[in-house]
This record gives structure tokens, sequence and C-alpha cells, in this order.
């Protein structure tokens, strides 16, 4: 948000020319900043309780630098996804409390951890689909939500599935993994009674196509109650899941 | 459920040779009715909150009957998608009771209906996106779910949707329906903080290729928090919309 | 095959030209009847076991007969696919003996029934697979193979599934059927130890694109010892399903 | 074009064989020169109001050089586009006035710069567009359009496009580039009442497919009045917004 | 616009609560009527120059109906596009002056004609084309803009098209409309310097794919300022030919 | 061709103010005829010798009819391709000379036949695909090509394929016609030294795609030799062929 | 499988709580290891006859060690595809006797080498394809399987195919590797009455799609008794065909 | 071909037993030498005018060197296409003869150079096509066939092909080179009256999709007598187009 403006809108107050809840009002739609090669977002996480995230591929190693920056400045928690090692080392160089997850390829810096909330079940169906189901994870403990994990669970041993069924009844939110098929969630879903949200892969080859094959398989799941994300999208699962994970009674 | 088989399970129980526990834990597993070209899931009810619910395509009328009559028997409330006029005809012949919701397309048996608990919005971008919609409708109220709705909003004009935003705020999820470029579940998903589910329709020609191109937007969202269905599957988007509108506390 | 050609070569036979062998050997290429529209493949019974069946889609009503009356006088017995009541009610006047499965859309024309040999398991996913899994039943019955099916059960009620593990255990080979999601197969290969053919199916609507979801599901298969046909085609994996059925031991 | 042609074609004016118009029409169509490996068109300029531009992708170093001398020799301007870094080396070795704009990727050469007229307005959704839209901005200027931008303005915060409405208002064309989602310039088409190019780019993952889940965005746009042109095509939406921002009136 | 919120705003205005200045902007945000199936944008022709089109096809007769009643109220000019005859024959019931324009499948309701200005010209590649450029062309004239037609000048025949060269030059705006290998638009692109706004159609068979042929050669013209709508978007084409051809000079 | 501009062009030639070569010249140009909804090319009979044939899909009754009335008018052999029977009712009520091949959908009208010339041999692989191949067979004849053709040859009994080596021998050029697999042109290309044209059918179910899977076989055919025309272009092929069999020698 | 469950079972066998069917229907449920990573599924060679294969393509060097460590320690055999060189480098620092099949890309550790029983055939279209046929042939063989090879004998010259027809005859079972127009199973399917099973490769360029082609045509194969696995899955086939190739007799 | 078959074949021959005829016909069948990771078809070029050419993507170098050495011992002519540079070196230093052909990726070994006859012409319609074309013109001349080449022709500047039209009418068969919207071949093949062939090239990004739209352009082009051959395809382009140019007189 431009200064000038921020200011201008402040006077209007104190002179009365603006009711506290018309500055209010203002407040929601103003505070962005423009510094050319991106518009920060600065309010995101008051109107939507999450942070304007970094997603770093296709940008370069200073525009994320100079993103953080300004985000820090005003003392905003920071999640950057995709972002490779060579990113981080740039990025801890300024920020010593910067921290690397690296099989989720995310970076967070955070003032304090928040106390873990609710219940969170991610499962996967093989280990490739592992640092999806880690870019989730990554992003819902920062997040605040508690989060469970049962990896390499698929129905080619369906019993290993069948063995966790304890931890799916105690979830509050199902995270499903899985590329390939991507037959997981359906079966999943036809076992528990809780809100299902399905993350196909790019795991496979052939005619997975990238993994498309898998997200084909979860949108016509013959289970009711899930839902699917983009393919790899761990990052927008979690935030959903959390949005969930994190509701009070109706 | 096979009948010799139930009457063994419980003279199992009387006679002590099983635990209630282990009875509760096999009635979990077992009932269910094979009348052939069917196998009628009687405790789904239980174990999901959610009877078996019918989807009419693909089976003829005789069939949706019988099922139906068994359902019944059993005492469960039924919910029939996708059904066309005649099979209501046929289905109303045995059941007086039956309701048709005719742009919906849904037939709903209920002996009594659930008081409506919650909040859930859904939207749509235009007036032909209003069918799948209802069957969203339709689902919740009977599921118990209350539901306000705000049909043609698309962002053509922009100011409609802007108008709703009260209602926006209010929901504790959203259904977000929209066919041809599918974008209004990206920019509801910017304003919201809560759980949107978005649904793509057919609605479209040309290169919408059947709901594919509506499909793709909602998949790409560059507003994290939103979810994603089948082309036109009203039905599935309501099943968990209900079951995170109906979410206790954490 | 063409008289004179037939005459020279037993002629040749006759007169010690060329050996039996060489007369057997010329025998197995030569038998195929011309008649314009078609190539009457007369000795394919002989050569792999199965007489030339006739896929009536893309035939005029005429052609049909025509066909059918070039095989029935040479003994062979008749299996049309895809065919039409109106198709069956005109073979049905020259053919009193002619038999049509309205499900499986099959007419069949037998002199006498084969004993029924071996063990296969046909599954479907749903209601509406079972045209499919019939087009598969009639044909591997009248192949003479015998056949067990248990229809309807999906993985949205595992259980329904896990009930028919004996018959899993007992079958030689299954062929599964499944459209939407496909997943079935997966299931049923990561449980049994016995070839299994998959078949998908049209059923299902939005991004199943007719049948192309379940297909790459299949393909897909985490499950190892899964082998896919065409979309909606049971015939073929009846002929392949028969044939694995009647091996004899290495 | 071939010299002798030429001479003959002038001589023929000059003894008044053919007249002034005559010989005009027919230089309209002459004017290429053949080089083996490209027929340069040396008179596009006249007839277009643009000279040929060379697309780099595809071409060898030698070739590029080869075709910038032949048409520098002609004194046309130089817009090259896809040129790689090396390529630009090459170029600057022959041509000291050569001018890289690296994140558009072109090469200028210019004698003078032409006054900007007009006004035409570039928009992205992200950080990761901007190489297309500087693509955009640098033909545009070479050509002689003023060019406004707002980069990093998608509907994820919704207000950071409201609060740029002013310069949508003044714009007489607007190109607006988007990658993943693409549904910025369904949005911009709802608010403006001005032509508006929309080029998707290959910006996202997954299921935005290299940029043809943008591309259907915007195919099916709502908004009537946008038209698209091919993924991450700059310097296309370039040629036509310059047309149109130069026209006179009616 | 509900009644009582225009009420309390104006009374607002009146008692100096608010400036004019204020209340213009407001009223430039609230006036669409909410009629339950669809919010209709009445002042849409204010703020873009264009009325609120309707789009019949999955609209009831009924909805389409009450929409043109709300908007004529509001003394709005009525186009209604994919309009099938017996649509036009309700409408025509209502509103004396409806006029339907057959290959088109418009209906126009229009207090009086505009008088014609600039120049468009529409081109098809074939006969087959003509039905989507007549939908453009009644379009435009209803908008206002002057129309020239040059119908079925296919490449297959080039003179057709060398012939209407005068045509050509002399057009402000190009439309053009082409099926099957849909290269017209490259073709005229290359020989015109003015905007050219190319039209796939959905004419063709085989791997024409319903247009997807057509669509794919325009978006990846050889010739710049070519832009592309949607499969068979007449109305789309039409709508921002006449804004480019109603431009002042800058 | 517009008789005032023919009429001018004549008169100059008369008063010698141009040569008979540049009459000729732009007579080669000229001659089509403008009807509003067609554009008729008639001197492509001299110029491509083939007049210009009608492609009946997406005409109206009355624009073939036109057409054919100018065609005939003059002088010029017609062919009509995709013609339903209701369009040869019509057209033969006002040309008695009108011959319908019902199978091919074609309609000739010719004033003598042609002696046919060469040896063009169409083959098929099934029944289903003799439609095409009869479009293919009447073009050539029609054209004055002597055509041979072996229909249901395909590989599922090689045999009967062998067994037509001395017609594929004695052919000049080959037309072969597959759905489904479409693996007969594969095969044809491997045995014979001629030209090969393949042509894919619709004819199939499931992943065939409407013919798509037969015309990646055939585009992807190891045999080298061999070029495809579009799914179901029996024209096209035939067509080619004509000019390949009528070719002199080098 | 968790040592405290394991414990538990047995010591309720022993003091008779259950009986020994009951623990060992447990034990066929029970044995997996979770390692964090992934989910070792250690009883799969009992249920299935084959131990769990590594899948070595998406998991890091460490991550396959440790699998193979330990399935090691429970004595099971070892097979791991799509192994690069540097992955069987790491491998055999731990096991001595691991072996590699370079061509084929696998690992393999077995104590003893199993007697050959029964009779596969593997073909080849061409060259390119024998990696795919390799990994079949080693995974056969590994199983216990007898193989045959005929390499690079597509139907360009069809006799080498001819030439083989003995070796085909004398198969129980045949794999079929092609890529290109993936022609070669339909003509071997002709030819046998054996089940076929179809393997495309990405071999190809352009139109194949990266296998996609051959798929297409081996799922729409004329010949019944064709079932196709993913593209470049050899491994499946393989499985596939060791099952129906150590069959029994009905 | 095995020795011992042949030399049983010819002692046949001398003692009588066979005739010549037969001796004949069975040596078209037989001569091929199967090296195990190829089966090299020795008389190809008795049977189809053109030695067995080597395709070398996906064959390792030794492969290609050991088939050059088997068929240069049968004196047959090596054409080896998609040959990378490192491959003729290593082919060179066995071959002196040997000559690579870098464009085209060609490596040719040839006794001597075979007299030009009858007349191709090959068009490109820009720089980056030159490679596919380069493909083409080098296996013609190779083969024998005359070659004519306009490079860089495309319709973006339609005088330069229009002053190419002596060479086209010149031409006995026509070779069009394009990628990105691949129009040319239509255009050509409604100027000319000769053979097409059209080759797609992956030339152009986005939606070009690696050639997919021009090859969609290509078949669905709506001048008749044009085919289409696979992206990319010049060598296959080539061999049809020598086929027909050296064809005699009907």
């Amino acid at each position: 948000m431009n200064d000038q403006r921020l200011r201008k809108l402040l006077g209007s107050l104190r002179t009365r020319k603006i009711s506290v809840e018309a500055a209010l009002e203002r407040l929601k739609i103003l505070p962005y900043e423009d510094i050319g090669f991106a518009s920060i977002d600065h309010h995101r996480l008051l109107r939507q309780g999450l942070a304007e995230v970094i997603y770093c591929e296709g940008k370069t190693e200073s525009q994320i630098i100079e993103i953080i920056r300004r985000l820090r400045r005003a003392g905003t928690p920071i999640i950057a996804t995709r972002a490779a090692p060579n990113v981080f080392e740039a990025v801890r160089r300024q920020n010593k409390r910067a921290k690397y997850h690296e099989a989720a390829r995310i970076i967070v810096i955070q003032d304090r951890e928040k106390r873990p909330t609710g219940n969170v079940l991610i499962l996967t169906a093989g280990t490739s689909d592992i640092p999806v189901a880690e870019e989730a994870r990554v992003t819902l403990e920062t997040l605040g939500s508690r989060v469970c994990t049962a990896y390499d669970v698929g129905v080619a041993g369906l019993h290993r599935l069948l063995d966790k069924q304890r931890l799916v009844q105690a979830a509050r939110v199902l995270i499903v993994v899985a590329g390939m098929d991507g037959v997981l969630p359906s079966v999943v879903g036809g076992l528990s009674d809780k809100p299902v949200i399905a993350v196909p892969t790019h795991t496979g080859y052939g005619a997975s196509f990238g993994g498309v094959a898998a997200l084909l398989t979860m949108l016509n799941s013959c289970a009711a109650g899930v839902a699917v994300v983009n393919i790899d999208n761990g990052f927008g699962a979690a935030v959903l899941a959390h949005r969930i994970n994190t509701m009070g009674k109706p």
C-alpha cells in the first residue's frame, strides 16, 4: 500500500471525514505493495488467514529474495514452495531463521511455531508420492494443523491400508496422495465418512501421462465426498485441509 | 446381508461365543444384500452418515424400482439422482411419498425432513448452470444442511458478485458452479477464507469441450483452498460440503 | 475357397503330385469365401478354436443374414455380437434355433451346447456395467467355459468385495468390468494371484470421457498381472479368458 | 527481388511501356530476396507497416546473421524474437547498434526510435508471466506504440486489479497475459469496453498442460470482446494491439 | 437493482449525505436485477456500450421470455443469440417488433436502427461457414457497424480471394470465418495490414474434431496480427470487431 | 466470372490492347461466379483436371440445387459427395440424368462416361469400411480410372490378403481403407512397391475414438511409401490416386 | 509386521484363545513392515507367488538400498526394475550376488535359479523395442518361465514373421512388443490361438505420441484374444505371462 | 537367410526336385539374416526397389555398425536416417565412402550415383523446416529422382510462392513441408494438379503441440489430392514421391 494513500486515509479518519468502519473497509481493499515485477498482497493474512505464499518456479532468485524482504519487513511469516536448494542457500544468507524442508522443497521463516490443532491424516499410495505429501505436511504444520502420515499404503497390498483403519477413523480430514492408477482415494473414500482431498501425482510412466490418469481416476471416483486438486499440488490440498480442520461447530 | 449369516452371528453372540464388540465389528462388514444385478449396501448410512444413493443413469426402470423397494424395506431414506421424469412416474406409483425435484432431476423419499444446520452457499456463474446447482441444493437439504443460493453472478458483471459479499462472508462452505471459462471459483477463492468446492459444468460450446475447459481452469486455480469435483457432479459436491458443514470443532 | 482351386488341389493329391502334408498345408491357407462385401474365413474355427464371429455394428441387416447363411451352410456355430433386437428378429425368421441374449446383445446359433470346463469369474463394479459383463459371460459359455459372476461389488462398499474372496480364490481367470474411476481391477489384482483381464466400460459422465478414465486407470494399475482390452469389449476379454481357462499344464 | 527483373521493370517504365501505377503495383508483388535457406520479404514493411521479423528459434546463428545483414543492407529496422543471449553476442559483433532486451529475449536494431502514440496497457496475472509481457512491450515500443504496464495483478488479490481501474479505463487496447488458470482476461473483459487481447502463458504445472488450460479459459471467456493468440505469443499480441492502437477514426 | 436500495441511495443524495460523485460511483456498481434464475445486468449498456446479450442455449423458453421482459421494461435493445425457431415464436407473441435472422439464429428487438459506421469485412472459406458469419454480421449491424461480406472464397480457388483484394484493402477490420483446415485467416493475414479476427467453425469431419483443427491452425498462424475466438463464436468476433471499428484516432 | 469483366477483357483483346497470351493468363484467374452463398469456381476443371466437387454436408438442399444448376449451365459434370437420399430426390427432380450411388452417398451427373485407364486397387479391412471405399471407387470411375476391389481382407485372416497378392502386384496405385486398429495399410505397404494411400475410417468403438486410432496407426506405419488422408475421406484418396494413376512416364 | 502384534497373535494361539485357522487367516493380513517411507509387503510372495518388486524410478538410492536390506533379511529374492547403472553400483556394494541385466535395466538377487517351465515367446517389431522385451525376458526367467525370443520381425518384411511360425505355434503364451504403428500384435493374434499380451513401446516420433499410437492400435486390435499393458511395461506383461504359462489344467 | 536352407534349396533345384519358378518363389520369401538384435531383410531391394533403410534412433552405435557391415557384405547401398554426427564418425571409420548430409542427418554409402529422372519439387514454408526437407531431398537423390527446391515460401508473403509458379507447374510430384499453422500444402494443392505430399514439422511453440497443429491442418486440407505423412517424416515422403515420380504411363 502506497504511503501517501495510507496517510490520507488515516488523516480523513482523524478529522472525522470518514468513520472507523469506512476506514476498516478501505484497509481491507488497499494494502498491497507494487514493486514492479510483483504486487505484494500484504493483508492476505488478515483476509484469508494465510499470508501470500511464494511459488518459486518461474521467478528469479533475486525476485524471490526481494519479495521475502518486503514481506518480512511487514512481519509476515514466509512459506516459499517449489524452492530449489540453491534458492534456499540465497535466502539463508539473508535470513538466518530460514528453514528448508528438503523433500517438500519448502522454505519456512516463522517467528514462532503455532500450537497444532485438529487432526489431518495424509496417506500416500507409494514411496514416490512422498515429496508431494511432504509439501502438504510442512504447509499444514506451518499453518498450525496437527498431522499424521501413513505412507506407501497403496491397494496392491490392501492389508496395509486396512491396518491403518484406526488412523483413518481418527482423522478430521484426509489428504490422499497417489500417482499411477490413482485408486487409493476411491478406496479410502469408501471407508471413511470424513472429507477426502485427493492429490494426483506425476508418478508413473507411459499412459499415466504425467499424472493425468490418476487425476481422471480421482475425478470419477465412485465414492462421494472426494474432491481433487491439481497434479502434485500438495500445497493447495494442505490449505483446503487446514480450513476444514480448523472449523468450529456450526 | 444374508439372513443365515446374520442369524448365526447373533446366535454366537447369545451363546457368548463372541463378544459384543466382535459382533459390532462384523456387523460393520456384513450387511449388504445381493439381488443379482446389484449388491445393496444397507449399512452405508451408519458407516458414512449417508445411505446408498441411486445413480439412475445406465440402470433400467425396473432395476431402480427394485433397489428402492429393498432400501425402503430397511427403512432407508432414498436419494435417486439423474432420474428422468418417466422414472419418477414409475417410482411414484409404488411410493406415494416420493417427491421429484425437476430442475435437479432428483427423486427423494424421506420419512421426515431434517432440521437444517450450518450454512452452505451455492453460487452459479450463469443461468444454464442452475440444474447442477439444484442437484447440489436438493442433496444438501435432504441431508440436513441449510443452503443459500446466488445464481447467475459470473464475472462478466463483477458487481453482481461483489454485491453478494455478505453472503460469501456468512457461509461455512461454498459450492461454486460454472461452465464455459469456469473462472468464478478462482475469483470467489480470492475473496473468501472458507473451503471452496468448484463444480465445472458442461455449459458452453466449441473449445469448452463439454466442460473440460472449466474443469482445467478450476484445477489450475491460483486461489489456494479450492478443490474440484467431476463435471456436472452437483451431488458429489453436496456430499463433501455437507461433511464439512456439519463438522464439530477440533 | 474357390471350388476350382479346391478341385485342382485335391486332383493333385490324388495323382500324387503333392503329398498329404502339402495338401494339408494349403488347406490351412485357402478356405475362405469371397461374397463381395465380405470374405468369410471358414477355417478360423480350426486355426484358432473359434469360428469367425460377426460384429454386427456397421453391417446392414441383409449383410448379416447372408454371412450367417454361408457360415451355417458350413455347419459353423454362430456368435453375432452387438446385435440390435431388430437384427435378431430378422435372423430368427431364417434360423429357428437362434437365441438372443438381450442384455449381452448377442445372437447365438449352436447345434449343441458344450460341457462347461474350468472356472472364470466375472466381477462388475456397478449395475450399469452388467451389459458388458453379460457379453463376456454369453461368449464364454458358448465357447465352453464355466462362469461365475459377482455384480455390483465396487470399492465404494469394500466389504461387498471382501465377502466374495472365496469366489476370487476359486477362479482360474478373472474378468473385472468397471466404468467411472475403473479402480476395481487394481484392488482385485492386489488380492489375487490369477490372470486378471480388465474391461473398462463407457459408464460415467463428464471427465470419464466415455470410458477413457477407466481405461487409463487400468493401464496404470499398480497391481502386476493385469491386462486391459478396449472399452466395452466384453467379447474380446471372453475370448482371451477362454484361451487361458482351457490351457493344459505346461 | 532479382536485379534483372527490377531493371527490366524500371526500363519499361522509362520507355513508357507501363504506367507509374502499374510499376507500383508490380513492386508490391516482387521484392523478395532468395538466399537459399530463406526468402527475405523486403517490402513487407510497406505492405503491412511492419518489416519481416526474425523468429530465431530453429534457425542457426549464421542463418540469423545473414538474414539481418540482407535486411540491414535494405535499411530495414530489425526485430529478432526468441533470441538466446549467444545469438545476441554474435549479432552485436556485426552491428554495434544492436540492443538486447533480456527479459523479452528480443534483439532490436533501429536507426531512430519512433515517437510513441496511443496507449496500450499490458497486464499480467503473475510474476512468471512477465517475460511474455516484455516481448509484447518491446515489440510495441519498437513499432511506435505507447505502453503502460501493471504486472502481478491476478484475481487471487482482486483489490490489486480494482486499484488499477484508472489505467484500465485510460487504455485504447489491453493485452492481458496469464498462465495457470488464465482467468484475468475474463475479469478484465468484464470491466472494460476496449479490445482485449488475451495471451496465455506456459506458466503452471500438472493440469496446466504447458498453457493449454489458460488458452481454453480465454477462448471460452464469458466476456465478449476478448480474442486470443497462441501460448506465449507476446509478439503476435503486440502486432495486433499496435494495429488497433494506431487506427484513425472511421 | 433493488428498489429499496436505489430509494435509499437517492435519499442520501438529496439530504446531502453523499456527494453527486459518490452517488454516481455507486450507481455504477448497483444496478442489476436479481430474478432468482438470473441476475440481469441493466447497466452493462452504459459500462460497455453493449447491453447484456442473451445466450439462449441451456435456458428454458420461459426463462428467456422473462429476461427479455425485464430488459425491455428498462428500454434496453435485445440481442438473443443461438435462438431456435420455437424460441422466436414464443418471443414474437410477446414482442411484435422482434425480428428473427434465421441463418444467424439471432432475435433482435430494437427501437430504431443505428446509422452504420466504419467498415468491417467478413470473409468465409466455404458455404457451410455462413451461419457463423451471419451471427457476426447481424450482431455488427445491430450494434451499428457497416459490414461487407465475401463468402466462399477459400484457398482451394485462390483467385476468388485475390479478386476480393479491393474489399480487403478497404476494410478497417476483418473477420475471417473458416472450418476444416482453417487456412484462410493465415492467407488473409499475409495480404492485409488490418486487425484480423479469426473464427474457426465446426465445419468438417474426421480429424477436424468439431473445429479444433481449424482453431489450432489459426492460433499458430504465421501471419502476425491475427487473434482467434472460440469455435463458431461469430458473436464474440463481432463485438470485438465493433469495438475496433468504432475507435477514434489516438 | 462477372460478365462485365469478361466483356471488357475480350474487348481489350479484340482491340489489341492486350495479347492473346495475356488474355489467357487472365482467364486462368478470373472465371468464378459469385452467387452470394457460394463462389463457384468454373475453371477448376481446366486448372486441375477436376471440376469443383460439391461437398453436401452443411449445405441446404436449395443451395446444392442452385450450385448444380450453375455448374450444369457451364456444361460441367457433377460429383456431389456426402449426399443424403433426400438431397438426391431433390436433384433428380431437376436433372433426370442424375445417378445416385447409395453406399457411396454420391450423386453423379455426367454426359458420357470416360474410358477407364490404368489400374487402382481398393482394399478394405472389413465390411463396415465399404461405404468409404465405395466413395473412392465411384469418384475414381467417374474421373476415368479403372478400379479393382478386394473387400474384407483384414489381417485377422491373413491368408485372405495373401490370396489377393496377384491383384496387389498388378495395381499401379493402392487405396487401403481400414478402421479399428488400422493395420492393413502397414501390411500391404510391406508387400507392395507401389504408392499406397491409407484411408482411416470411423469404424470401431471405445478407444478407436471415431477413427483416430486407425489414423495414428497409419501415420506411424513402419512401411515407407504410405501416405494418409482424413478419416472417411474416400473422395480425397480417389482424387490423389487418379492423379498418380494417370501419370505419363517421366 | 509389528513384532508386538505378532507376539500377541502367537500368544493367543498358544493359549488356545484362537484356532490355528484363525491365526493363519490373520497372518495372511498382517505381515508388512512400516519403515516410514515404505510399507514393505513381506508376504506378497505367499499371497501372489511373487515377492514385492521394487520399481526404482522416483525412489532415492538410499531408499532402494534400505528396502532391499529389509526384504533380504526376510530371505526374499529381489527384482528391482528401471534401475539405473549407478543404483546397481550401490546395491552391488551391499550384495555381492546382485546381478545387473543392462538392456533390461533390472537388478536380480536370487539364492538359486528356478528350473524353467512352460514356454513363453517374446516377439519385437524392431530393434529399438528390445529393452522392453528384455525387461520381460529377465522377469520371466527369474520367476521360472522358459522364454524364446524373436526380435525385429515387424510386418515391413512379413516373411520374417512367417518364418517364425513354428515358434509361434510352439508357445503357450506370446508377448508381442512394438512401437510406432504397433501392428505386430494384430498380425500375430490372427495367426495364433494362444493368449497374446501386447506391449506398446515409446519407440517412434511425431504422431507416435510416445507410444500412444501403438497403444491404441493394440487396444483396437481386430484379432480377439489380445490384451494390452501400459506403454513400455515389459515387467507387467511378464508377470501376467508367467501366471498363464504356469497354469495347471482345469 | 540361413546358409543351410539356401544350400538345400539350391540342391533341390539342381536335382530337379523343384522347378526354377518354385526356387524363385521361395527366394522371394526366405532371404533375411537373423543377427539376434535385428532381422536384416536382404531382398527388400528386389521386392520393393529400395534396400532396408536404417532408422538410427533407438539403436546403439555398435548395432548400426553391425547392420551396415552385413548389408554392405551383400553389396547393398546404405541409407541411414536420423544419424547423429558421432554415429557418422563411427561409420566413417569402417567405410571410407560413407558420406554425411549434415542438415538431413543422413549417412549414404553408394557405389555409384544413379542418373536422376523425373522432377520432384520440395517446398518449405520456413527456414526451420529445411532439415526435414533435406531428409527428403537426400533420400530422393540417392534413390535416383531429380529434385528442385524452393525454401521459405510460406503464405505470410504470398508473392514469394506465386513467383515460384513455374516450378510448381513443371513438377511431376510435390513435397510440401511446413510447421506452425501448416497451411502451405492447402494453398499449393489449390494451385497444382499434381500429387501433393504434405509433411508437417515440429516447428512452432505453444499450441503447435510439436507438429500436431500442422498435421491436422494438412489432414483437413480443403484441396483434394493432398496426402500426409508423419510429423518430420521427410524420408517417408521421399520414398512415396520417388515411387510416383518414376511411374511409367498406364
